[in-house]
């Protein structure tokens, strides 16, 4: 098996949420699906170890929050590198709570879920949980949500030890992978770690000499 | 509810496969994701009015083929928009089988897995499976996958009918939505239909008189 196959899979990126006791706890999860239409239904794998996925189970409840591409990476290493059961998340980041104290973010998102567990499903390190939304909503503005690609590419986000995502070390095919491109004025050597150098986004510059993208080439 | 909140919820584009009596057939997803690490698990959900899942049951099977941003349109319009019951999908598509006798792709994808069952969640119109991966592949090429967003706003392909993604009349919250572009050159009315103007790429051009985007004002 080529495990490396599953990096060409998309998601987005999502804060899931949830309550113990009138306090909000999260996570960051790549994995929220739409399942269903009618009844309208999200699918989400969350690893055991996530204190996360207990108060989930405990509390029945659930908001999915879709993270914009303009969220703070604050936010992300506060509530995917840190855990719920030592540090309280929430202190640093604007948010409010709804009816049911389920947290969702005042900023940084396009639009959120309030969801309850319809039926879960225990995988040996993660739990599916099937959850059926019950209200939601968009931000007024308009913004392009985060996608995990864009995160890892241009965020150079790295991925929490929870996550279900695969990870490999590069001579079983991880990243950095394919071949090695160089800045040809200031010879700064793309990272590939961050993503192949084709998919960064035609405005990306050299972080070095602020050389446009078209200026790196092939190293040989 | 404000059910355009789940337009921002991101995908991949899949195809997947299944086998009967040696004959593939498949149908085009958006719902694969990555659900466990150890062991490669991925999730699916399909329409129970799709061939693709009785002949998922009953075969216990399933490819998924990871669709690349250049995957011909041919490809999405005949899996996606007609049925394996009436039609040989495959006649005009070059793939190959493999040992188990399914159905990969020889070109348009980025990689592609080998599943077997695990277990399936029925849902009122959905199932959705579980499926452990047993053998998957990059092809050669370093190719970017199509996302839907990308589907939808590029390719401005359509949703099939027995898809699980929300769609919505524009007095509803669905698509067009947002203020209405118009090309200071020619006068073309952006259609919103493929999405938000502000989501196209910026090397997208009017489809009428080839002005670049940065041309077009919004109507006032």
């Amino acid at each position: 098996m080529n495990l490396s196959t599953f990096f060409d899979m998309t998601y987005g990126m999502f804060l899931l949420g949830s309550v113990k006791d009138g306090k909000p706890t999260g996570c960051i999860v790549n994995t929220a699906v739409q399942i269903s239409n009618k009844p309208p239904l999200l699918s989400v794998s969350v690893s055991h170890n996530n204190y996360t996925n207990s108060v989930i189970k405990e509390s029945g409840l659930a908001s999915v929050n879709i993270l914009a591409q303009g969220v703070s990476m604050d936010v992300i290493r506060t509530f995917g590198f840190q855990s719920g059961r030592d540090t309280d998340k929430f202190a640093s980041v604007p948010y409010i709570q709804t009816a049911d104290g389920l947290p969702v973010l005042e900023d940084g998102i396009c639009g959120w879920f309030e969801c309850k567990v319809r039926n879960t499903v225990e995988l040996p390190e993660y739990t599916l949980f099937i959850l059926e939304v019950f209200e939601c909503d968009r931000l007024g503005d308009r913004v392009a949500p985060m996608t995990y690609a864009y995160y890892q590419m241009v965020k150079k986000g790295g991925v929490p030890k929870n996550a279900p995502a695969h990870t490999l070390p590069e001579e079983e095919g991880g990243r950095p992978a394919g071949p090695k491109y160089v800045c040809s004025v200031c010879g700064y050597e793309y990272d590939n770690y961050q993503g192949p150098f084709e998919f960064l986004p035609p405005d990306w510059k050299c972080p070095r000499c602020g050389a446009p993208k078209s200026a790196f080439v092939i190293k040989t």
